[in-house]
């Protein structure tokens, strides 16, 4: 994991930096994290890119959003490092941009999993949840939770956040 | 986890449901859940109350926020059905109200330990993180991942998000 980040890190050549640079000064990585991820739509921009969705036309109807406001969203990803751009041409048009996630944005399906199963849980809706999240080609359903570096689900009580001198 | 959330539930007096009614129109769970915990403030209230701090005060301190902020903050956790209030006293000193995690609060450890492994890969200060999960009384680092019934981590490919057509 480590190295794949490292790895990832490598390739962002230095002018291409996040323009939303988060300050050292904010010190907790739930606030960081929310900084790039928790803003309006931009959860659910992440959730069609996993989804497989591409362009953005296709983004905009799915989610209904307006054009700008999308724009707009999708810089900050950008920006971010959480989402690439990559140049793409229809038949008979010109060059546009298709959207595809980072490994920061795939990774990002962590939060987007643990927010819906918390909702699913705690906030349900008359209608039953919008999403599941199964093993690829199964029904299984999968859950979000702590594992130990072995690989093995670890109860919530046994979970221990510790603050460290940094 | 089903009967869990239902003896939660069940517990709830009618007159209490929560006053952040989320319309049902907001199908996605993701966009619920960060209308409750994704609110500038409230993780990191969950965070303290999470690490023990029971007190107004106590809470206040921790985080530097201001007293008018955080009485805010925490109604809308207690309104949300996250965080409840007990009463106590202090020798020769009025009644006050303290703060706990209901089942709901201690779940949402799972979203801010996603949030911050997440911030701490993709997002990390100098300084490094300032907090590590571990097992409880070890120094096993934890992971927060996609599980199968077994229990066991499975990959981020081999993980699938499919719509409902609810």
């Amino acid at each position: 994991m480590q190295l794949r980040w490292y790895s990832y890190a490598m390739r962002i050549p230095e002018q291409s930096q996040p323009s939303l640079a988060i300050s050292d000064d904010v010190a907790c990585s739930i606030e960081r994290s929310l900084m790039v991820l928790g803003e309006r739509w931009s959860p659910l921009i992440l959730r069609e890119l996993h989804y497989g969705a591409r362009r953005f036309a296709d983004i905009r109807d799915r989610l209904g959003i307006a054009s700008n406001l999308l724009s707009k969203r999708l810089k900050a990803l950008v920006d971010a490092g959480v989402v690439m751009t990559a140049p793409y041409r229809d038949e008979g048009s010109r060059v546009r941009l298709e959207y595809r996630l980072t490994e920061p944005g795939v990774q990002a399906l962590i939060v987007l999993g643990a927010l819906q199963q918390w909702g699913d849980r705690y906030l349900p809706r008359q209608a039953g949840p919008s999403v599941v999240r199964t093993r690829r080609g199964t029904d299984e359903e999968l859950q979000v939770g702590f594992v130990t570096e072995g690989g093995a689900l670890v109860s919530l009580d046994e979970v221990q956040m510790r603050p460290t001198l940094a």
